[in-house]
């Protein structure tokens, strides 16, 4: 079985360095370029899909849209849910990292960033910000929707998702395509890949670059594989991770 | 109940007067500015949905999603299906009205247009735009999918689909939208209006102008309302009825 991840390109708030998080961002032109381009990847390499999955933040649905518009596949079925949304940086969202040091000190903002089971300040109950004050989210039980996320805490609404829902999809023969965020994306690579939290907090997913995993019957890791030119591969994997260090997801 | 029509813009083949059918063609740019118009008005009056229908042509697909990114709404379920798609136009499709009156008579071309349920020439199996040998059907048995319809035949497929999936939503509390064709709409509204085929013949929906229907608990027709400025809807409605005379779908 494979099972192709697409993270989403460049957001207008990853432009200005700010946490995004659930915040509804969409993408920048150069994200949507980069979404084209994963689309137009995936069709030269004669990849195809039967179902595709995706968050319900715009960036990710957008991204899902322009590449299936590459690879003229905009008929095909295609799932929304919160559960692949990006990690909730709840108090930390629509912040810069100069004010975010500045309010919480630059020692604790490294931990935050570099921690898998620390949450971020959690949103009050009362903020605007709160998932149950956003449509999305309307037919959602307001208990379940978070106010901050750790890593953990992201990868513990993922996976089960993914098990529940998107597994059976390949399970059944269908060709799944799932287009989302770095940390979403990031919660599936460490299950996918059974690694460490050591490991995953050293991993950096590359914006607009199909990565193909291919899977036993049981959708036991087998392989992965970066798709696309080898040099320009390696160069977004290098500038993603360099990223890593000073930019903010 | 409420259920919002909308009927897709301008396409590229529309402006060249070509016979599209099931040609996937897209929306040209004025195509795109009636579907943005159409999210925007529908955001304006307050309109909200929870599913979206549309058909398996991008023309269709392209105009919802426009449309809902006016309303911020593009996580919203969509489900697709051919049988919301256009009249099948057999051998015509991909002809413009001159080659098609040369090749079959003036008088020819009028029949197939204006009558309730004679067919256009069929396609041959082998012929290469039989949907059979085109992607988006693949799924579906050869069988069913058409080679040419009469307006009677495209009820026959919109019509159960409508009552067995749509509707359905309907009853359960759900506000749909439905972009899709002139012809697979008219289906719809003739069956929701209970009109005759000699009345549904001189029906002409405008394009991009939301058309929202009221129904009873059961389903049943109660009233009809286009959205928009009053003189602007007014003479979108003239101009399609004139161009329904020398246009072709």
């Amino acid at each position: 079985m494979k099972l192709v991840l697409l993270r989403h390109g460049e957001s207008e708030w990853n432009k200005e360095n700010l946490f995004t998080g659930w915040m509804d961002v969409d993408l920048s032109e150069t994200g949507k370029a980069e979404a084209a381009s994963a689309g137009i990847t995936l069709k030269q390499k004669g990849y195809d899909f039967d179902v595709c999955y995706t968050s319900y933040l715009k960036r990710a649905i957008h991204t899902l849209n322009l590449a299936l518009d590459e690879m003229d596949r905009v008929w095909l079925p295609v799932v929304k849910s919160w559960k692949l949304n990006e990690r909730h940086y709840g108090t930390l969202q629509g912040l810069n990292k100069s004010e975010t040091a500045e309010r919480y000190g630059e020692e604790q903002v490294k931990i935050w960033r570099r921690s898998y089971d620390i949450a971020p300040p959690l949103l009050k109950e009362e903020d605007e910000r709160n998932p149950r004050f956003q449509e999305q989210y309307r037919q959602e039980k307001c208990e379940i929707l978070p106010l901050g996320e750790s890593l953990k805490d992201t990868i513990a609404r993922v996976v089960p998702y993914y098990n529940e829902v998107i597994l059976k999809d390949m399970m059944a023969g269908k060709r799944v395509l799932i287009a989302a965020h770095g940390n979403s994306l990031r919660a599936l690579m460490k299950y996918l890949e059974d690694m460490s939290p050591e490991d995953i907090l050293n991993v950096n997913l590359p914006t607009g670059i199909p990565l193909v995993y291919e899977l036993d019957e049981e959708g036991k890791f087998i392989s992965k594989e970066y798709l696309g030119d080898a040099e320009y591969v390696k160069a977004k994997i290098e500038k993603v991770s360099a990223q890593g260090k000073v930019t903010i997801e």
